[in-house]
């Protein structure tokens, strides 16, 4: 048996072994008991909520995947229809049962923390995120190396990953946009017209506005990296068939340590003596990273690897770890800039959006040229190919980061489910220090998905240039002063833009679509506002689904819409342009919004903590506004549906440039 | 006498036209009289608060530029650094004399609206701008013209346009900073804490605030075209030089076209009959297009140029219009835009800001589109060479775009004059009549000047690649996958943004600093609530002048710091790769700043017209913090500084590539 057959069949093991670990932990969380009867109610209907959104959602995907998968069937072949059908599926299916987990685990961490105390609850809230973390991890590399093992060529893993995108492309930007809508309605009718707490159960949007976190941040950041950690090994992949089959196979072994040192990760992390959740969170990940770097250089050494690969291995690990951290500098409560921009709100509102922006225009620098010395390191140790292999070492360690990223929503929502259902002070108080916990490595992970996105866009660059090359058999270069790159480029600029600008407007419109119904409900429903009656909490669920999922359409279709625009009117030079324009767009506007977002959030969080009047004051109404600001930025419109996108627009680029290569010829 | 000669003798004497016409016009505009006693007051005091800025501004200019032309006389020549010089003083002179007549000129379109009605206010308002197109484009092309015409060497004139592009930097950043800080202060103590009115000659700020209108506008729009427009001239005739003399003179012809053509429009503009101040300044336009699309068509088959230059010139001429008109539809206040975000106040702040910075994102498409077509077109017909002439060509009517621009500050200052000066309300309409007529034309100059910028900045591109082509003796391309590029790129994207973020930064600093003082003068000066003494006006100026200065200094060092170190460090690659982005990223935020903040202010408007409640009602609250943070946007941080920035950091670039290649071979 030969070397790609093996390392395939060692990649499927270990992936199977990280799934059936991740519904091992499935089980393992639901075996917990469900605390009061009223708990039981409240989960249940936010389960009821998150169904009848993922149900129609995923509907309408299927529809659409079949859609794209005909194209591709017609225009390129049938097995990449096949190999894109089976990436959507795999991505959807890690998404789904993320968030059932995530479902469960909300309300067993709420009941450990009343009756067994914080060791346990933390235990169960993070395996809950552990399970999405090991299935994203375990179904992209299953995808990846069945299909490989199969068809032993690495061209057509773009179609898998290329259905992997478009299906976190389309639950990301519906999650972001859905999250938001019910969030300002719920807000903007309950609270502010009508005058009822946060969470009452009379409000009609409540059981919409909990479903949204489930939808939005569990299943969107999942997503967001299935996608990425997917684009990078495939990257790596048709960019090392040039170089021989130990390339090739290179990103599969990666992977495969990868996910075996996060599995390490994952069970060692614990609360013990200290009771400090955020230290074990960042435990896990450095034990994770330390296993890795070592694992990876013994098994390069092994396998007689030049340790040069290993080496821009390590420029992704580092640049991951650097642009997380900076991320956390930029918008963590106690530094330098949320403290000036909370000590602006004093000033008026516009003064904190003001310098809360200007801090996010600011906190590119780092970043930017951390990917940029990062791909500048790799690149000069292995060419391109070692960018595509800094990416996949930076995402190798993504089951882990899943993990306590997605145990963030599951404290948040525990932390919701024990205010609802009246436990005691002493059981939301510890409640509260879980989410605390959670936040940090929120951020974190945010930067990292960043960083990682912009090595794999980078290499995708480079597998679209290669692509290009291989079929004209002339090799081809994408230079600023060629005026049709220039073009593209220009033109790439705008579309991310275009893209958050289109998400943002949408959810404004759904908005106003739903806040419609809450009044109607509230006027129509006899005994609402007494609270003798139940609203119909699943009208709202529908209309903020319906709304999501229609605002998305739009923007997605002309973003791929002016990609095809630019290949077939301006050639593959102005598409190469292009997609670094795009990619330029996508890196700085992700992070300006992230961060800024970041920032105006924490800044509110500093005032209603106490400082310069705390709650109430005039500072915290202008924080509340530059928060109302913030949460779109960060949450719909910014770094998670932008990383989508520009992996997308990169694979379109790729699966198309055969026919834009033809048409040329033709035309 | 050979060609280079005749051309610049030829450009000597029309330029030489233009500065007499101009300094005619300036005693022109003296000659009508100031109206009452109090206005005569308001004006005068106007004046030695902007003298107060200027004497300060311009001795700490002096000082700078002395040191960067020792700095030049030391690593490039002494020729250089003359040119230098002179470029910075011909550029600070236009300023001076545009500013000195428009506070000529505000007063006396006060007295003649009170006193001989529309049309002869219109006409001095008008030619008083006049003064400063006619200035910028006579002395600018006299500096070219001479220099060239004494060295004839195209590369000497880099120096010069260096001299001007960094005295516009610090004009316009200063004078940007100066305004809001004035602005914010103002309103801020007297309109909200001690309850007087805007304009209230008790407000120790107030008259810093009227400086600010004159020191910002017209200074700072008149150097930005400056310092665009000697750019553009620099450019082509840099990359003419291989291209044998006839390629080398060609723009100097453009330009004299172009004057002559500006001062038939100029001189044409009247308004007559219907009355309508805005059509005669479109018509003027229009004119003065006409005439040199068929002046330069008639030159070229005279002087036999193929017709393909005239094509180039006409690809950029289009250009700019297009996108003038674009920047107009997006912020004009009778536009869906701008409507949908008054609408979108009614629902609080946050939503205000979010829909038009979503709409600010929106409208990049059409202009960054335009500037690359226009540059592709311009390319396809005679190369780089053909993007720098129709960037000339665009800039070649500057003098009529410059004059109507610069008639908008002062028919606003005439306003605010009538009404302090307590003219009837018959005079005020007819003012606010001149006013509005303003704003159009202001929207359409802010278009026309990014677009501009663009087209310069990527000949200065070609310009720097030619440079280090010379120089090496081979050609040098700036591929995207070359990673010292993608590095330079990704950095290059991060300065204009850090540079927007200092300066509103500065300006929050500056206000807190003046916010002081008033309060100060509010709390010691006796008798100064009740209007019995005179306020410290002077002290007020001075803090928004020594403030606005240091502000900027941090921003610039910093951003030709990054410049220096990525040269030095990264080479020649990461140098184009650094421009590159810096030119995106410049334009991108430019126009995204300049649209959102029109798009605020108009919608900010539109409600005080009367729409959605109108004044003092919750959706003109929220509009009201559109447009604080709109403010600087647009004047300060947005398109005005970004566009001499890119050109600054281009001809650094350029004037740096001799010592960044023998530093590479020396290392």
């Amino acid at each position: 048996m030969n070397m790609e057959l093996i390392s395939a069949l060692i990649a499927v093991a270990v992936s199977l072994f990280s799934v059936i670990l991740g519904i091992y932990l499935f089980r393992w969380v639901g075996r917990y008991p469900v605390g009061s009867e009223r708990m039981r109610e409240i989960g249940e209907a936010i389960r009821e909520g998150a169904d009848a959104f993922l149900k129609k959602e995923y509907v309408i995907l299927a529809f659409f995947s079949i859609a794209i998968c005909t194209l591709l069937a017609i225009f390129l072949s049938i097995s990449s229809a096949i190999a894109f059908l089976i990436g959507a599926i795999s991505s959807g299916v890690a998404g789904l049962l993320g968030m059932k987990v995530a479902l469960k685990a909300n309300v067993r961490t709420a009941t450990a923390a009343d009756r067994e105390g914080l060791e346990k609850a933390f235990l169960i809230a993070f395996r809950g995120g552990s399970v999405m973390g090991l299935l994203v991890v375990g179904l992209a590399l299953a995808g990846v190396s069945v299909i490989y093992g199969i068809t032993l060529k690495a061209e057509i893993l773009l179609s898998f990953s290329f259905g992997a995108s478009i299906l976190s492309l389309f639950a990301k930007a519906g999650g972001g946009i859905y999250t938001k809508t019910a969030d300002i309605s719920a807000d903007l009718v309950g609270k502010v017209e009508i005058g009822i707490p946060e969470d009452d159960p009379r409000n009609p949007a409540v059981i919409a506005d909990n479903v949204g976190d489930n939808v939005g941040d569990v299943a969107g950041m999942g997503a967001d990296l299935f996608d990425s950690y997917v684009a990078s090994i495939v990257a790596a992949m048709v960019l090392g068939e040039t170089l021989g089959v130990k390339m090739v196979v290179l990103p599969l072994i990666l992977a495969s340590v990868g996910i075996l040192s996060s599995l390490a990760g994952v069970f060692s992390v614990r609360v013990r003596g200290e009771k400090n959740p955020g230290r074990a969170l960042d435990l896990g990940t450095y034990i994770t990273s330390a296993i890795f770097a070592l694992a990876t250089l013994v098994i390069s050494m092994v396998l007689s690897y030049d340790l040069k690969f290993w080496g821009a291995s390590m420029a992704g690990l580092v640049a991951g770890t650097v642009i997380g951290f900076t991320t956390d500098y930029f918008t963590s409560i106690d530094r330098h800039f949320v403290k000036r921009t909370a000590k602006a709100s004093q000033s008026g509102a516009a003064i904190t959006i003001l310098t809360g922006y200007s801090y996010g225009l600011m906190s590119l620098l780092p970043s930017l040229v951390g990917i940029g010395v990062a791909s500048g390191i790799a690149f000069a140790l292995c060419g391109v190919y070692g960018i595509a292999i800094s990416a996949v070492s930076m995402l190798a360690i993504v089951g882990m980061i899943i993990s306590s990223d997605a145990y963030g929503p599951i404290v948040d929502n525990a932390k919701g489910i024990s205010e609802q259902s009246g436990l005691s002070e002493k059981v939301i108080s510890l409640t509260d220090k879980l989410d605390a916990a959670g936040n940090t490595s929120k951020a974190i992970t945010k930067g990292f998905a960043i960083g990682a996105a912009g090595l794999t866009v980078i290499a995708l660059l480079a597998t679209y240039q290669e692509r290009v090359a291989a079929i004209t058999g002339q090799s081809i270069t994408f230079d600023l002063m060629n005026p049709l790159v220039m073009l593209g480029l220009l033109t790439g600029l705008c579309v991310p833009a275009l893209f958050s600008a289109m998400i943002m407007l949408g959810v404004s419109k759904n908005a106003f679509r739903m806040i419609a119904e809450i009044r109607r409900q509230f006027k129509e429903i006899k005994g609402l506002s007494e609270g003798t009656t139940r609203p119909d909490y699943a009208r709202c669920v529908e209309i903020a689904t319906t709304g999501a999922l229609k605002e998305l359409m739009l923007p997605s279709l002309i973003s791929i819409g002016i990609t095809l625009l630019i290949a077939f009117i301006g050639g593959i030079h102005a598409l190469g342009g292009f997609l670094g324009g795009a990619i330029l767009s996508g890196l700085f506007n992700a992070l300006l919004m992230a961060n800024s977002g970041g920032m105006w959030d924490n800044s509110k969080k500093y005032i209603e903590d106490g400082a310069f009047g705390g709650k109430g004051s005039d500072a915290h109404k202008a924080a509340i506004i530059g928060d109302t600001v913030g949460d779109p930025f960060k949450d719909t419109a910014g770094p998670s549906p932008l990383n989508t996108l520009i992996t997308v627009l990169s694979l379109v680029a790729s699966l198309i440039s055969p026919l834009v290569i033809l048409y040329a010829v033709f035309k």
